[in-house]
C-alpha cells in the first residue's frame, strides 16, 4: 500500500522529491535534534494522486489522523481543544523553490471555542482574536473561493467607523466583530459556513494547497522557470510557534557566514515580539543578531551552535529561521543559503581548508558567472547618480566617460586620454575604432546579440544597449532621455553594464581585484586567493582546452595571460576595415580580372603582417584562422543612404558623384534580400576568383616568417559555411596548392591542417562525409542557432525574444545557453559521426556559447577538445570546464 | 584467381558494372545470336586494379593473349598479320555512359606491313593508308601522349602544299607520306617509335583507355554527373568491321519504332559506303532505312528481324547501331533508346497491350516529367521568330502576348480580351493581378526560385527569368534585348518557358491535348489515351494521398478535376493583398489596441468569404489553411524608395507627405536584415494581439457557414514556423478557444484539427516533443531547404547556383530535388520521432518538392501520407506517387 503521510522524523533532505525543499529540510534537522516544532508532511504523491483524479487518495485521510495524532500526542495538545488548544500551520513547499506561488493557511485549529482557550494561555485576547480573523480570511479565501476583496473592504469599513488608521488599533472585541463578519460572509458567499470542526479545516486546507499547485500563476511561473508541472507540491503540517508573544519572544533570520564576504560566524537579524513574515516583510526595523546574545543569551548561544551544527552537517553556507517563543528557540526552516560571488569563492576556500570538503566540491561551489562578476569593475553601490535610462545589459562592468556620438570623436577625445562613452542609435562595423576607443557602449536599438552587445563582450567593453528611453540625434550631437533630461556631448555619464543602467555623472567606481590578479598575478586579497585555488584546481582537473577568439596580437596576447591555449578563431573581416576598406572596395568593383588582382595584392602584405604578429602572440599554440565570411556588400555604404543622396542632389538639379552611382550600382547588383543566408563564406572564395588564394598566401607567409624567425607558429585553416563535403574538397584544394606554391618559393615547406565550420544543419547531418576533407571541426554555434532556430539574431532579440522568455517558449536565449535538444542534438551527430569517419579529427567550438558556463558543461558531455571563447571569458571557460569535469558532482544549480 | 577478361559468349546486360553497358549489351546480343563482330572485354576490376597500383594487374596480359588468340582462331586471321590482317577497335565502356569523355583507339593491328594487306584485301590503298595514318594519330595522341595539333598541323601543312580543300583530297601517297611525317613526330616528341608490334599496341591502348577514366574532363563531368570516381571503366577489344568499302557497305543507327511518336516498325537512317562515326557526325546526308530495303534488301529483312528480337528481348524500344560490310550485317551497338515524352506513354501502353509487359512495368516505363512536358502547349518547331533573349526557363509552356511593363496595364488589356506578357525587371507581390492576367512572365533578374519563377509555377503559368540579354525600362515603356533590339509596350513576343527561349512576334502555338483530357476528360489521341491509362494505374497503386496547394476557390476547382484530395496548402498572405493592403497598413501601422482591432475587424468577413469558397470548393476534402507567414513589412511600401521620395521633396524645400512620413518611421521601426528568419510565422501571432484570433474566427465562421449550408467542410488549421512545442502549445491554446467560441456562438460545434509546419530544423529535430501538440506535421521543405542548407532562394539561385551546378557540388538544385542526405535525413528524423510520440500524426509535404518526381519517391519511401503541389503538378505527383509505389522496379533513371 502506498504510503502518504511522514513523520519529521522519517524523512531527510534526500527526499526532497517526495517531501519537498521545505518538508525534507525540517526532517533532516529534526534528525539532527535541533528543536524543530513537530509535524508531519503529506507527500507530493499524494498531491499527484489527487490532482489526477480529483479526489483525496485512499487512505491518506487515515494516514493524516493518524500522524495528527501522534503529534497531539507529543505535544501533550489536541489540535484546536481545551483551554490550551494545539494550532498547526499547513504550508506547499515543492521540490524546486516557488516562492509565494501556491497557498498557506496557519492558525488552523481555532473556532469559536478554541478561540477563547488561546487568548487564556497566551493571556491575549486580541492576539488570539487576530489570529482567529487571519484563519478565517485565509481559509475563506483559499480554501472555499471567496473573493478576497470582501474580506478586505469589511476591514476597511470598520477601520473607518473605528477611525483606525491600520489593524493594530482595532481590539479585541473589533477583531471578534469581524470575525463574525467573515463567517457571514463566507455564508452568503458560498451558502456553507466557515468549518469549526478542527480536523475538517485541516483536511480541506490540505487539499487547497494541492488545488494551488495548479494556479495560473504558479502554472506561469513553473513555465518561466521551466518547473515540470507534474512534480505537485508537497504539504507541511506543523504545531505553530509564535514569536509575538512578548518581550521574551521573538523571530530572525540567520546565516551561518556572512553571505556577502564569506566570512565565518553567525550573521542575521533579529526582530523581538514579532512572527517571521514580519522579520522578512519588514514591517519594522530588525536588529542585528549580536542584540540577541544580549538580550537573550542562552538562545543566542543555542543558535550559535545549532548553525554550527548544520553548518558541519550541511557543509556549507546554510541559512536559517528561528522563532523564540518565550525564551524557547525553535528552527522553523534552514536550507543551502544564497551568497555573493566574493562569499561563495571565499567560503569553498575555507571548507577546503578547514577539511569539510575536499578540492573538487570545492571547486563545483564556485561558478564562472560569479568568477566573471569578480572580474569586472564595479559602482559604488553607496554613491548613486539620477538615473538616465535603463537598457539591456548586454556586457557587463562599470564604465564612466564623456558621452560622445561619432567614433572619430571618440577616437579624438581617447587619443587627449579623455574617457569617453560611445553613444549610437545602433552599431556598424564602422564604428569599431570608436568602440576600442570608448570605456563603454551605449545604443538606444538591439538586444543582447546585437552588433554593439556582441562586439562589447569580444573586446571586455561595458555595454549596455536597447536603452528605449533615449532618443540619440548624433547630428545635434546630444541624446534625450527618461523625463526629458538632454545630454549633449562631452556630458560625462555612467554606464552600468550589469544592470543596465545609465547615470548622468561619474559615478565612483570599485576596481577588481580578481582582474589583476588575472593580468598580473597579484593576490590582493583573500578572495583572489580563493580564485586562484580555484582555477588552478579547475586547470589540473579539465579535460576540454581552452583557447579564445582573438583577431589582433593584442587580444591574443591578453588572451595568453588568461590562460588561453590557442586561438581558436582569428577572424579576417576585421582585417578588411578601416583604411583598407578602400582596397576592399576596389576589389568589389574592379570591372577586370587585372583590376582585382591590384586589389587583392596591395591587400596581401597587409593581410600577412596581421597573421604573423598573432602567430608571435599565440607561438607554440594553435591559431585557427578562418577565411573571410561575411558577404561582400558588408563592405560597401547603405543602400538607402546612398539612394537619399543621388535622389537629393538630382531632386535639386545637380549632378549626383560619380563615385556615389557607382557605389550604389554595385550594391544594388550585390543587394541581398537575407545576406545571412546569401553568398558568403566558402561561397564566396569559390566564387569570388583570388579572395581565398590572397589569404592563404598570407597566412602561409606568416608562417614562414616566424620560422625563419625560430618562432613556433602553429597556423590552422578553417572554412566557413561549408554546408556540403564537395564545397569543402574544393576549397581544401584551392588551400592546399598554394601552401605547397609558396613552401617552394620560399624552400619552407608550409603545412597547416584545414578544417571547417560546423555552422549550418547540413554540415551537421553529413558530418561524416565532411570530415574526409577536414582535419578539424569549430562549432560555429551563433549561426547554427541560427539556421537551426530560423533566427536572424539581428533581428529578433529585440522583436520577441523578452515575450518569450515570459510565455516560457525558452528559459534562456539560444544565443546565450546552447538550446541542448536542437541545436545540442546536432552537434552531438556532428562530432559523433565525423570522429566515425575520422578518429583523430580535432573538435571545437568557437561561437559565443564557448563561455557560458551551461553549454561548456554540454561541451565537456559530448566530448569536444576544446572550447574557444572571448579573452575576458577564459578564465571563466577555465573554471567552468574544470567543473564540468568532476566526478558525479552536481554543479548544475549552484550558481 | 581473379578473372579480368570477359568474351561476349560469358557475359549479358546484368553485368554492367563489371563488363560496362556496352561490352555487356554487346555480349547480350551475341547471346542472342545476332552477328556482332566477335571480340572480348578487360572487365572494369582490372581497371580499379591498374589505377590503384600504377601497374597492369597481374594476369591480366595472359588472358588477354588467350582470349585474342581465340579470337584470331575464330575470324581465321591474325591480328595485324599477313594479307588479310584482323583489325580491332578498343573502346571504353563504363557502367554509366560519359559520352566522349574517354578514349577509343580504332584499327590496332595495322603497321607498315599489314597496311599494304589491308589495301589488298579492301582493293582500295587509299582506304588502307588512310585507316594507318589514323591509327597513327589516334595511338600517338592518346597512347603516347603526342600533343595532338602537332599532327593536325602536319595535316594542315600536307593538304595545302597540295592546295587540298579537305583530306578526302590527298591521295594514298600523300597519306603514306603523312603516316612517316606522324610516326617521326612520334620519334621526336617522344624519343620512341610508334610500335610496330600489333600485340604491344593492343596492349598499350587498353591501358590509355583505363587512364582516360582519370582524365581531368574525365573527372569534371563525373562530378557535375554524380558519377562515382570508383567505378573504373571496361574496354572492349572487338574486330574492325568497315562499312566503307564501297556499295554494297554502309553505317547506319536504327530505333525498333519510332522514338518521336512511339509508332511500332523500324525507323532510323542509312548511309551508304560510310562508317558509324560518318552517320552520328553528319558528314552527308543520311536516308531513310526504307532505302535500305530497296538497296539491300537481305539485310534490310535481317535488320528488321533482328530489331524484333531486341525488342522482344529488351521488351522495349532499343536503338541499334549497324554497318554492313560488303553485303554483311553486323550489329555493332545497342541499347534502351532514348524517346519523346509522347512516345514513352504510347510504348509503354502498346508493350503493356502486346502482354510484353505489365501494367506495373509499363507505368515504370513513363514519367512525371513527360507527363508535365505533354501538359504544355508548345511552340510549332518548324516555324520560328527572331530570338531576342534566352533566360532561365522557369515555369514551361508557350505562350504569346503583347509585352507590358507594369500589373495595372496588364489587367487592362486582359480585361480587353488581349493577351500579354508581363515583364519585369523582377516580380513582388504587388505584381499578382497582373501575373494573374498574363499568358507569361519574362523577367530580367532572378532565378528559377525568384518570385516570378515560384508564383508563376504555382499558377501554371508560363515563365523565363533571369533573362540578361534584357533590360527592362518600366517608366519609357519598353526594354532592350539581344543586338540592341527595342520592343515597346503592345509588340506581341512569344516566350517559351521550357526551353527559355524569347522571340519577336507571334510563333504559333500546338495546343496540348494531355491538357484537354486533364480539364474534361476527353481522349483526343492514342497518347492521351496512353496517359489516360497511366494516370488509372498509378491511382490505383499509389499509397501517397495528392493534394493542391491552392489560395483561391479558382485553384481549387481546378485542382479537384486534375485528381487532387484535398488542399495541402492555403496561404493566407496572398488574401492580404490589392485592396486589402489598406486595412493591413492601418493594422500595422495602428498607435492603439483598438485602432488594430478595428483593422482585423474589417478584414475578418473577407478573409471568411475566402474561406468559405475554398472549402465549397473542395468540399468533402481537407483544406489546411496556413495562419499567416511572412513578416508584416512585406505589407509595405519598399524602405528605400520611401527614403528616396521623401529626401527628393525636402532637397527641394517641400514638405514630404506626412504618410510616407509615417510609412518610413514604420518601415524603419519593422526592419528587418534577415527577413526570412525574423519575426514572421507563429512568432508573429504571438506578439501580434487579435492577429490568430480573427483569422480562426474566419475560418471558424467559413466552416459553419458551409455546415449550414449543408456542405461537408474539412478545414485544418496550421501553424508555421514552430521551433519549439511551447510557440505550438500556445498557439494552439489560442486557437481552440477561438474555436470554441464560435462553436458556441452559433450552435455549430467546430472541430478543426491543429497542426504544424515542420520547415526549420529545430522542429524536426524536436518532433517528438512537437507532435504532442499536433495532429498533423506538414513539411515545409521550401524552408527547410533554406535553413538546412543556410540558403536564402531569393539570393543565392542566381549567386552561385549554376556555379554549384558545374562544379558538383550538387546534382540539382536543392530547391528543386529534395537533398536526401541533409533536408531528407531531418524529414526521417521528423516522421519517425512524431509518429512514435503520436502513432496516427498525419504527414505530409506543401514545399515545392511535392511536385517533383525524385522527391515524391522520397516521400514515398519515407512513408508521409501526402504530398501537395500546385494544382498543374497534381497529375505528375499522382504519376509518380504511383511509380514510387510499384514493387521493386527500377524507376530511377527511365525520365
Amino acid at each position: 500500500m502506498v504510503r502518504y503521510v511522514y513523520d519529521f522524523q522519517d524523512g531527510g533532505r534526500d527526499l526532497a522529491g517526495l517531501l519537498g525543499g521545505k518538508g525534507a529540510n525540517l526532517a533532516e534537522m529534526t534528525r539532527l535534534g535541533l528543536p524543530v516544532p513537530p509535524g508531519f508532511i503529506v507527500s507530493t504523491e499524494a498531491c499527484r494522486a489527487f490532482l489526477a483524479t480529483g479526489e483525496e487518495p485512499k487512505g491518506m485521510s487515515a494516514e493524516v489522523s493518524r500522524h495528527l495524532s501522534a503529534l497531539e500526542t507529543g505535544v501533550g495538545r489536541l489540535l484546536g481543544q481545551g483551554d490550551d488548544p494545539l494550532l498547526v500551520s499547513v504550508r506547499s513547499g515543492a521540490r524546486f523553490s516557488m516562492p509565494g506561488m501556491m497557498e498557506t493557511v496557519l492558525d488552523i485549529g481555532l473556532n469559536d471555542d478554541s478561540v477563547l482557550g488561546l487568548a487564556k494561555v497566551s493571556g491575549s485576547e486580541r492576539f488570539a482574536w487576530d489570529s482567529y480573523r487571519r484563519l478565517v480570511h485565509m481559509y475563506g479565501s483559499t480554501v472555499m473561493g471567496v473573493d478576497p476583496a470582501l474580506f478586505d473592504e469589511a476591514m476597511t469599513l470598520l477601520k473607518d467607523a473605528r477611525e483606525a488608521p491600520d489593524d493594530l488599533h482595532l481590539d479585541a472585541s473589533d477583531l471578534a466583530w469581524l470575525v463574525e463578519t467573515y463567517k457571514s460572509l463566507i455564508r452568503n458567499e458560498t451558502g456553507r459556513d466557515f468549518p469549526q470542526s478542527p480536523a475538517q479545516q485541516l483536511q480541506q486546507a490540505i487539499l487547497a494547497v494541492f488545488r494551488s499547485w495548479n494556479a495560473e500563476r504558479a502554472v506561469l511561473y513553473r513555465r518561466r522557470e521551466r518547473i515540470p508541472d507534474d512534480l505537485g507540491t508537497a504539504v507541511t503540517v506543523q504545531r505553530m510557534v509564535f514569536g509575538n508573544l512578548g518581550p521574551d519572544s521573538g523571530s530572525g533570520v540567520a546565516f551561518t557566514r556572512d553571505p556577502a564576504t564569506g566570512r565565518p560566524g553567525l550573521y542575521g537579524d533579529y526582530l523581538p515580539n514579532a512572527q517571521g513574515e514580519d522579520v522578512v516583510s519588514g514591517v519594522r526595523d530588525a536588529v542585528p543578531l549580536a542584540e540577541l546574545e544580549r538580550l537573550d543569551p542562552r538562545s543566542y548561544r543555542q543558535l550559535r551552535d545549532h548553525a554550527q551544527t548544520l553548518e558541519r552537517h550541511y557543509r556549507d553556507l546554510c541559512d536559517i529561521e528561528f522563532t523564540i517563543e518565550r525564551g524557547t528557540l525553535w528552527m522553523l526552516q534552514t536550507r543551502v543559503g544564497k551568497r555573493t560571488a566574493e562569499a561563495a569563492f571565499a567560503i569553498a576556500t575555507e571548507l577546503v581548508q578547514e577539511g569539510l570538503i575536499g578540492s573538487d566540491e570545492g571547486l563545483a561551489r564556485v561558478s564562472g558567472d560569479g568568477l566573471a562578476r569578480l572580474m569586472f569593475p564595479r559602482f559604488d553601490t553607496t554613491a548613486t547618480g539620477e538615473t538616465l535610462a535603463r537598457g539591456v545589459p548586454a556586457s557587463p562592468g562599470a564604465a564612466v566617460g564623456a558621452a560622445v556620438f561619432d567614433s572619430a570623436e571618440a577616437v579624438r577625445r581617447a587619443a587627449a586620454d579623455e574617457k569617453v562613452v560611445l553613444v549610437r542609435e545602433e552599431t556598424t562595423p564602422d564604428d569599431l575604432p570608436g568602440m576600442v576607443a570608448a570605456q563603454a557602449v551605449l545604443t538606444g536599438r538591439g538586444g543582447k546579440t546585437s552588433h554593439a552587445a556582441v562586439v562589447a563582450r569580444g573586446m571586455g567593453k561595458v555595454c549596455v544597449c536597447g536603452a528605449q528611453d533615449i532618443t540619440v540625434n548624433a547630428q545635434a550631437r546630444r541624446f534625450t532621455a527618461r523625463d526629458g533630461i538632454v545630454v549633449e556631448e562631452g556630458t560625462v555619464i555612467s554606464v552600468d553594464g550589469s544592470t543596465g543602467d545609465v547615470f548622468l555623472g561619474a559615478v565612483p567606481l570599485v576596481a577588481s581585484a580578481t582582474m589583476r590578479y588575472l593580468e598580473s598575478g597579484e593576490q590582493a586579497d583573500s578572495v583572489v586567493c580563493a580564485v586562484a585555488r580555484a582555477l588552478d584546481h579547475a586547470d589540473s582537473v579539465r579535460r576540454l582546452e581552452v583557447r579564445a577568439n582573438a583577431d589582433t596580437p593584442e587580444d591574443a596576447a591578453r588572451a595568453r595571460r588568461f590562460g588561453a591555449q590557442g586561438v581558436g578563431l582569428c577572424r579576417t573581416e576585421h582585417m578588411f576595415l578601416g583604411e583598407r576598406r578602400k582596397l576592399v572596395e576596389a576589389m568589389i568593383l574592379a570591372r577586370t580580372d587585372a583590376d582585382r588582382d591590384r586589389a587583392l595584392a596591395a591587400l596581401l602584405p597587409l593581410q600577412r603582417r596581421d597573421f604573423t604578429g598573432i602567430l608571435e602572440a599565440m607561438d607554440g599554440f594553435p591559431v585557427t584562422i578562418r577565411l573571410l565570411d561575411p558577404p561582400l556588400h558588408e563592405f560597401l555604404p547603405d543602400r538607402t543612404d546612398l539612394a537619399v543622396r543621388i535622389a537629393a542632389a538630382e531632386a535639386t538639379g545637380q549632378q549626383p558623384e560619380a563615385h556615389h552611382v557607382e557605389l550604389l550600382a554595385a550594391v544594388n547588383r550585390m543587394h541581398e534580400e537575407n545576406p545571412m543566408l546569401g553568398l558568403r563564406g566558402v561561397r564566396l572564395g569559390l566564387v569570388v576568383p583570388g579572395l581565398v588564394a590572397m589569404q592563404v598566401r598570407a597566412i602561409a607567409e606568416g608562417v614562414v616568417e616566424r620560422t625563419r624567425a625560430s618562432g613556433s607558429p602553429h597556423a590552422e585553416i578553417m572554412v566557413p559555411l561549408v554546408g556540403a563535403v564537395e564545397e569543402l574538397r574544393l576549397a581544401r584544394e584551392e588551400v592546399v596548392r598554394v601552401l605547397t606554391e609558396v613552401g617552394e618559393e620560399t624552400g619552407t615547406p608550409v603545412h597547416c591542417p584545414v578544417g571547417t565550420m560546423i555552422e549550418l544543419p547540413r554540415a551537421a547531418l553529413t558530418a561524416g562525409r565532411i570530415a574526409e576533407e577536414a582535419e578539424f571541426f569549430s562549432f560555429g554555434t551563433n549561426d547554427l542557432t541560427q539556421t537551426t532556430w530560423g533566427f536572424s539574431r539581428d533581428d529578433v532579440e529585440a522583436a520577441f525574444f523578452s515575450a518569450y522568455l515570459d510565455k516560457g517558449v525558452f528559459a534562456a536565449s539560444p544565443f546565450e545557453t546552447l538550446d541542448r535538444e536542437g541545436v545540442g542534438r546536432l552537434v552531438r551527430i556532428a562530432v559523433e559521426e565525423g570522429r566515425a569517419a575520422r578518429p583523430d579529427l580535432e573538435t571545437g567550438v568557437c561561437g559565443e556559447h564557448g563561455g557560458d558556463p551551461e553549454s561548456i558543461h554540454f561541451f565537456h558531455e559530448v566530448g569536444l577538445d576544446y572550447v574557444s571563447c572571448s579573452p575576458f571569458r577564459v578564465p571563466v571557460a577555465r573554471l567552468e570546464a574544470g567543473r564540468a569535469a568532476l566526478p558525479d558532482m552536481d554543479t548544475s544549480d549552484s550558481r
